[in-house]
């Protein structure tokens, strides 16, 4: 980083270190931002190389450009979707709000790597930016950045995830154990059902994910500086989106509104919403687990999830639920990204939202956050989980809340009478029902009485 | 509310007030939770009353409830669904999680109503409760209300803005003005395009609306205590989800898994980030109406909203953009609502989220507020807008980037030197054009120029 | 209702409610915004009253007003500050952003006042709002009433829940229990230590919402329409706020700087943060609390929550922490409110935040839950509170990290050896010890062995 | 990294990479976290360091470690604590939520480097971690980073940003423009009294960060495992934190509690809320700035922001207000961390809040930035600000709300009149009042009318 070469704009000169293959404009966003030391993700720097070789194709196929610099920009930027030059995006995420900047680093790199190829000037805007804006290609390549990751790794994670559970579900489907409201003895269920439960979420999760993509695949492409098109011919963003799609085998569709795609970031707004819930979901699953793990003596000891580490530096043999505690961070901070997103999302004026770094930095964290805690909380904690099946159903029996089958016998206030009792003089709801003479007066059978605390029939609507 | 009577429950007895239609259990609860003055939404009361109809008359059916008693419930709880016994329902909104004071609250009023009419005793819990907990009871409530919302009065009032601003877009369809970005001069558009970007903003958010009922459709009911449906008779919550659906005219269906429904608030998470997202889009509407209107005369001056009230107690004659603002003020609560919702969804612990009843608050809030303020922003800012048609051209005009036609012709770096000097030396686009000797040297015919040139044409893209 | 008079405003005329105090331009809003329902909190309205009554006394001192006039205005604004009108408040939150509906309400409540008082015409503006604007009154009426609810009401409450606390923890100083990290059993601590935990945390948000106050009480009065004190005669705020002072005994200050008073709502901001920590100590408390107290079979069972209602509408006797929960509900609500605050906040432009009447709302409901919730958290749950002793001392004394006072005499790596032996063995630390054959090579004694396992001494230092 | 070792804990074997300064523990978290790919902030590593150097030096001092030990590790942890290893922390930020595996992590690397100096073993718990635990280091690091960081580098970047605005202040002091309120024209304000606004909310910025400082200095240090400072020796915590004091500068103190110090990390929210007001502060000014540099033609044109590279990949010669878009980009990210960092923070339970990672990562996140930010934004954006003196005064004059002196002659609705029929008929002020005949019949005299109008005079109080 020594030396430097000297590269100009249309501000004027700018030296730029020897061996970097951006030019002066990337250069001068390198120091006119040096505020979080994070760059764009690598997902987002991989769909920016795309577009920028459907754009040489199509461009090439419209008559814009020349063949071989179409193709020698087409190569260049396939490999920059390679992720192959990404120590040559050395621009912060907190720069202009427009990305163009960062249009700007990919154009010079591109430009400079065809220009390898080929042997003759490529010129970054002229060229490789050519029929397009920063205004139409960042967002797109937000779009087509979060799509690919939901759809690639996103929803299959959380398949994964919702497969180990429902396992488990089926594992589990005869445990009876306490219920719990209010953190309160309830009524008995199943291991099995909750964790059907917890399944359920997750599979509703990838519906809500999958259902906010219909507005992510809408591009804002086509639509150039201000969503009119300027400078594009006709014909450019339909094709590029078809080879978009194509290589990337998501249906990609033109933006139904170019100034609603421009102008505003409602999609990923909304994907960034999805994606809370299923945090929140996440977040919840996690918690149960710990609570049903915790102990060993001084918790509820239910289950047992998977040692993966010492848990203490100061109390030997501790060992903590550390994936669902990692699980509930990730949660916490998709929230975060989503307050980010929000407040970016609402500060768009007129014919474009300014905030799209910011935007792309946290719903790219959030996608690849939740991608990879689920598949580990499949993996490294639900999978090895075991349940402590005796005391599971020790508190099933124990709970006061199996005198709700008696309702129909004896009425809400009578039960309430007897579960009081019960608790009070350390009896069994049995004991109670029989010593108050409900048996004896005819009100219900012994055997009735029996089938009205099985525990196991508790956990099933009543026949 | 001088003289009370006294009421008992199964904890004792209880003062309640002569005339209240509520019982020993409200009674307490009314004294247990002097927190915020606030009571439940009426659309929630009108769901609760609706549930406990359908109830009744599923109890009938199914032989769990007298036809007579049956009917004198189903009736009484009518007139509860209609919003006639409001002032029964004295329990602030910050009680037990679960909602079940106020589940008893209209379990007691119903009781008191039904016995009124049938002249012997309806018990609050055998009776008018039958089949029922309030955790599947409170959480459906809070389903049907929220949903009845959104199809009745969000979507319709969304769908009416979208409709004033389509018929703006129309209306202001050749209005050319200057594209700003970065608040910036750009390209220039038309006003007719950034009303319909407006428009499809709306419409995409009912879109986005629409996708989130189909979580929220599916109805707990049938769960009772813990989500395995204890105490309910097999085909109940089928038969009451039917007629709810044919109450309400919204095709509500039993949730896929009832602990995925009762355990967590997922459903409800996932429509308040969809409204988030709306309240996000309003803003900027809002934001980008009130510029336009900004002056009359240290502002841009580009429309004029309609004048509803004097703007200022000190001076005199001023207008301010109070829809807009009342917009703006509406989405910081909608976002500020969904934080709370957010917070409480994720606090679910094994089979019951407790945060309900301030989720219900919110959601319900939010749903009204934006319907409201939607119809306003539709009948009384954006069909009286008028647009200021010279100012808005002149602006287009004089705007720098109207150069930008001309990358094809010098390229982008001579564009961007003849940009500088009209700007510098206050000359227009094409009088620096002709003076760098473009027309003179036969890069471009001067008709060409003009052509280049034209500001409604370049709000199109090029052929 | 059923009958009109007609008002004037500078806009023409209009139909007001016979007998409503309130005339044209309070009714102008009451017809531009119905939005939602809610109007300005009682506090609020009583400090617009009073700045009303003070403004009007100054405005006598200093000849801007006739001194009868000043006088009836006084009089007639004392009454609104005692809320004896607030019937006659009837618009909405959701109006215009400046409060200029809501000033001008009282503007015209109190100019009907006083004309009834004087027998001859008061003016709205000229007379009551003689030296001031909406501009600094709106926002001083939002520090006023925000700092005298922090003051009067949640600061004492906050207080007087430490102190439910605190005794608390002196009552339960030797109730030893296990500690709990990562849900995991953890070295013993006592119940008390807890308690005093908490304590600090409800006494450090004393200091924090003390801390903001510090802003709060500057004042934006006198700064008029944008900051310049235009129309105001030099001396009017700084007497105004001394009168202010005196009334409500807080020690108010003009404002540092009027266009940082105005133009933003950071003081606000700053207060919800603050407000939003409390929310975050309660939610911490609460969540233990409800934990400690779960079962009474099935949870941890180590403490008793009063019973306050019946907790289940179908699982009879179930008793349920309603208390803990309504204080969750409510932190949830204030974290969902400083969103809103903090949205709101960022949106000033130039010489006005014209968010304010969505900021009073959202700042003086989260103080009045946290002083309502803190009070019942105190009265209704924590000082009720009893200790299961012997439960809380079987779990210190069977979890596995009381091995680790032995780190010192025999290392980490052995002493975790140790805990997983008996652990796995069913054994107690003790045995697993003395089998290894620690004391028999004289590594420790058996009373050293002892002492290292009091539970209690572990709950303080190592002497 | 071909190369390995064998590494042991007390779960077994690991292997490691050969020149891997960390052992056994570090690397199975590595393993164990693959999720996020970021790691603790320097400044983390840092404190972390520092607090090892300082124990290690009382440890010797109290006899718990030998000299030459305990002065290896206080070498080898000073070097850490100058961010010269931190190659060697390779751990995930979403790990163990206690940051455990953070703790060992510099425990296993001092303790290497360490034995490197000494050539006998050091081992990371016995010796590095002696008379400490994570549970009250972890949080004590997360204090002492986020205190240092905003010492030495946020509040000297606020003051240097509050200095710049100063700078404007003074020098826009005489330059009138017109006020605006709701974005409409108001009346008069200088360009230096709104700079003065900002400076103003800089420095109630420094005074916000500042307050929470006092509880930020409170340290966890001491309370080891629980809170109860089992394992620690009398007067280690006091001693370790007048060495941390002095190695910093910064008077750090003992928690006051540490049983609220460690399962609380309600000083971190409180600053992360102080942190939110400064972002919300910062996006007012940026907002305002680059709406007043808007145009250069179609927008405000009021000032001129410094031009610091090419605005536009499309549109030739386009500026953009980069620097205030960072900011408000900035401010975005600073709000999404808060609301993760709220999150967080309310979910402790019992002894531990176990999501402090997250938390380290955030706070010390939106310390960096809006250092970072606020000194670019005074460097590359206040100080190059200039004023278009002519514009901003004509503006001023035309401005409808300079009306508002006459109040006092003719009364507002007169005064509303006069402004009205200026603004229909494209007159004057000075016009219409004569037309009206204000002068004529003596209302007031034409010098008394110009010096109303003047519009200088009208940004002071009046006399």
């Amino acid at each position: 980083m020594s030396e430097f070469r000297i590269e100009h704009d249309s501000m004027g000169e700018v030296r730029v270190p020897a061996d970097a293959r951006w030019r002066a404009q990337t250069q001068r966003a390198v120091e006119n931002f040096p505020i979080s030391g994070r760059r764009l993700e690598p997902a987002h720097i991989a769909a920016l190389g795309l577009i920028k070789a459907v754009a040489a194709e199509v461009n090439a196929e419209l008559g814009v450009l020349d063949k071989d610099v179409a193709e020698a920009i087409a190569q260049a930027a396939a490999d920059v979707a390679e992720n192959e030059y990404d120590e040559h995006f050395p621009i912060d995420v907190f720069q202009t709000g427009s990305g163009t900047s960062s249009n700007m680093n990919v154009n010079e790199v591109v430009a400079t790597l065809a220009q390898e190829r080929l042997g003759r000037p490529v010129h970054p805007n002229d060229h490789v930016n050519a029929s397009q804006s920063s205004n139409d290609v960042f967002p797109t390549s937000i779009h087509v950045a979060a799509a690919t990751e939901v759809v690639f790794h996103l929803v299959p994670s959380l398949q994964h995830l919702a497969i180990a559970l429902r396992v488990k579900a089926t594992e589990f489907a005869q445990t009876v154990k306490s219920g719990r409201t209010h953190l309160m003895d309830a009524t008995p269920v199943t291991l099995g059902q909750e964790f059907g439960g917890y399944a359920s979420q997750v599979e509703h999760g990838v519906n809500r994910v999958n259902s906010a993509l219909r507005h992510v695949v809408e591009l804002p492409l086509g639509g150039t500086a201000v969503g009119t098109g300027i400078n594009t011919p006709p014909g450019f963003a339909a094709k590029a989106i078809e080879k978009l799609s194509e290589a990337t085998g998501i249906r990609f569709v033109e933006a139904e509104d170019h100034f609603e795609a421009q102008s505003a970031q409602d999609a990923i707004v909304e994907l960034s919403g999805q994606l809370k819930v299923v945090a929140v979901s996440l977040n919840k699953i996690a918690n149960d687990l710990r609570w049903m793990g915790s102990g060993p003596r001084a918790g509820l000891g239910e289950i047992n999830l998977p040692d993966l580490q010492p848990g203490s530096s100061i109390m030997p043999g501790k060992v903590n639920p550390v994936i669902p505690e990692a699980t509930a961070m990730v949660a916490a901070q998709v929230i975060g990204n989503d307050a980010a997103i929000t407040f970016a999302g609402a500060s768009g004026t007129f014919e474009l939202n300014v905030m799209l770094p910011v935007i792309a930095r946290n719903i790219l964290e959030s996608i690849r956050l939740l991608a990879n805690v689920s598949r580990l909380l499949a993996d490294r904690c639900v999978s090895g989980i075991t349940a402590n099946t005796e005391r599971l159903r020790e508190y099933a029996e124990s709970s006061p809340s199996i005198v709700t089958p008696l309702n129909r016998h004896v009425g809400y206030e009578e039960a309430a009478k007897i579960a009081k009792q019960a608790l009070a003089e350390r009896k069994t709801i049995r004991q109670v029902v029989i010593e108050r003479g409900h048996v004896a007066n005819g009100t219900l059978t012994e055997s009735e009485l029996d089938a009205a605390l099985d525990v196991l029939s508790m956990t099933r609507p009543s026949q």
